[in-house]
């Protein structure tokens, strides 16, 4: 299941308005056919698999990160169906849909066909449809915040001089950050000091720039989406994941309404001590407060840098 | 060689004011004996070793951290006259004494009495040795600076509340790090707050406590030596391993004149925004004088605090 998941990780953002799964079919421990959601959404992961595989499933067992829809389009049959037509032996999924038109119907029309089938609550799928799952049921994107700071917590020099705190391989992985994202947003602040390109710069990823987000009291400027307020991110259409690049009060606001499910932090092995900080007031009551809301899920050199990610304990 | 610094580390800090060094007697890639310095800083790590041993040294090979000692004292012997009469085969040597009555003298005598004789420059044997090497090079103790944050670089709420930031695990490092130390320093802002024990409240450890030390342009309180700037540390007697407790301000000062020699910072998976920070003002000119200086060593899960360790690249 953990390697679906990492199939599903091919599909991310491209699959959006679709959740990106990843389907693998497995006999005696061999692999015979993947697949994963195709750009726009379709194929889904089901019938991309079984459309490039030329073995029968028989006797084999499809694992696949999301219940298989229940639901056809012009775009295409149910999954339940192309699997039940398939026929594999036992099909293992990694989280039930929580979409109406599917939530509990793939899974029944899977054994009503006769078909041996489990659900897991799989954390690796979880995390993979992180975005899809966070629209469904909170009603938002998934909403990662980046920071790159010194060792002491500071973005940059006193006089705002950012330039650099972090080396390439963090800026190249922050590229691909913005890649993995429908959206990057920034804050008023930020857009005026740095007027940043917000684009992926990674050779081969340029046509995956997101869309473009600015939090502010103030009007839109030229191919920009604004948003007055974090809570409006309920509102933006067909995004997923968000990726938030600061500055300082625009984090803290996130962070205040907990609208913050994914922390990015790249530390440079430098010291600054009297610079900007990457985070404005987070007005806690006491320290009890802060403390356990973080869970590590990755750590990576980069460099000289270190890159860490946090996910929010739910 | 790694294996006799890692001895030597037993000796640290109680061979003070000697050096703190690590022995072992090899042979067919067996260990016979093993050796390290004693509290007081006598026995020598080689006298120990040979005290211990029954076995004659012949045909083997004596590993030491540094340059065996070319001077009688009331205390004993040289260890190169008793390494001569032990006779193994071969003596590698990790780093050259700089004690004029030693350097170069030592190997010159192992030599004279017909031992195969290599001088390592090594870097486990030097990092074993920091203090020692220290006190006698740059005429000052190896100075350790900790800072205890949050994610986002705080030290405290900003009402300076700072229990806790870091969790049980990283708590017990820091008593097991004083107890490593000759001396701990803070500065008078801390003491007037906190008025800090400095102690080492470690089970079988408590006769370990350090020296305590105080930063302060004010008087000695009872019990407690006071520098009245960073540099004074050089007057210290008897002190090679100094360990920094801060404040902000106090690290700031150690930091600007280029006094420390190893970061220790424990890092909470917490957010703070608008707390104490950990370091005042280091008057940068500019992010590239901040670069280059620190070199990750040692990395480490306290519980859910990481610790991290960075030696000043000099
Ligand atoms: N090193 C780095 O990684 C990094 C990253 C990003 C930024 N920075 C630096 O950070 C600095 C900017 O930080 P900053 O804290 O001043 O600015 P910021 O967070 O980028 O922008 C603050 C502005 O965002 C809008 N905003 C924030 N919270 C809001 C809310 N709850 N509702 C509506 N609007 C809200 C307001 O915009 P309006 O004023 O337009 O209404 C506010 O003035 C710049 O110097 C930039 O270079 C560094
Ligand atoms: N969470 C943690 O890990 C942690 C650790 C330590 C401290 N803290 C907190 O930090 C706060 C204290 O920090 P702080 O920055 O205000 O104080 P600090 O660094 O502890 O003390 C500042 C004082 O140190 C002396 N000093 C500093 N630099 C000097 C220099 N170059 N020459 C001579 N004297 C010098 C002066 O003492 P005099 O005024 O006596 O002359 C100065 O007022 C407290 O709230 C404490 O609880 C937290």
């Amino acid at each position: 299941m953990a390697a679906a998941a990492r199939l599903a990780a091919r599909a991310r953002p491209i699959s959006s308005p679709n959740p990106g799964v990843g389907a693998l079919l497995v006999r005696d421990g061999g692999m015979i056919a993947r697949g994963w959601t195709q750009a726009g959404g379709r194929p889904h992961a089901e019938a991309a698999l079984f459309a490039a595989s030329e073995e029968s499933a028989s006797g084999a067992t499809l694992y696949v990160t999301l219940e298989p829809c229940a639901h056809e389009s012009a775009r295409g049959p149910a999954c339940a169906d192309v699997i039940a037509e398939a026929r594999p032996s036992r099909v293992v999924i990694g989280q039930k849909d929580p979409d109406p038109r599917t939530s509990g119907k793939g899974i029944a029309r899977l054994k009503r066909a006769g078909i041996e089938t489990v659900l897991l609550e799989d954390a690796a799928s979880a995390a993979s449809l992180a975005g899809y799952l966070s629209v469904r049921l909170a009603g938002r994107p998934h909403v990662t915040l980046k920071l790159a700071m010194s060792l002491d917590g500071c973005i940059a020099l006193a006089d705002g001089t950012s330039q650099w705190i972090t080396g390439e391989a963090a800026r190249a992985h922050v590229h691909a950050q913005r890649a993995r994202n429908d959206a990057i947003l920034v804050g008023g602040g930020t857009w005026r000091a740095d007027r940043p390109r917000l684009d992926v710069r990674l050779p081969g990823l340029e046509d995956r720039s997101p869309r473009r987000l600015l939090l502010t009291r103030g009007v839109a400027p030229e191919g920009v989406t604004v948003i007055n307020r974090p809570d409006q991110i309920a509102e933006l259409d067909g995004v997923q994941y968000l990726y938030t690049e600061g500055g300082a009060e625009t984090a803290a606001s996130f962070l205040r309404e907990d609208l913050v499910d994914e922390l990015h932090i790249y530390r440079a092995p430098i010291l600054i001590g009297d610079g900007l900080r990457g985070l404005g007031g987070l007005e806690l009551a006491e320290l009890a407060a802060a403390h356990g809301r973080w869970t590590l899920t990755e750590r990576r050199q980069l460099g000289s840098d270190e890159f860490t990610a946090y996910l929010r304990t739910r």
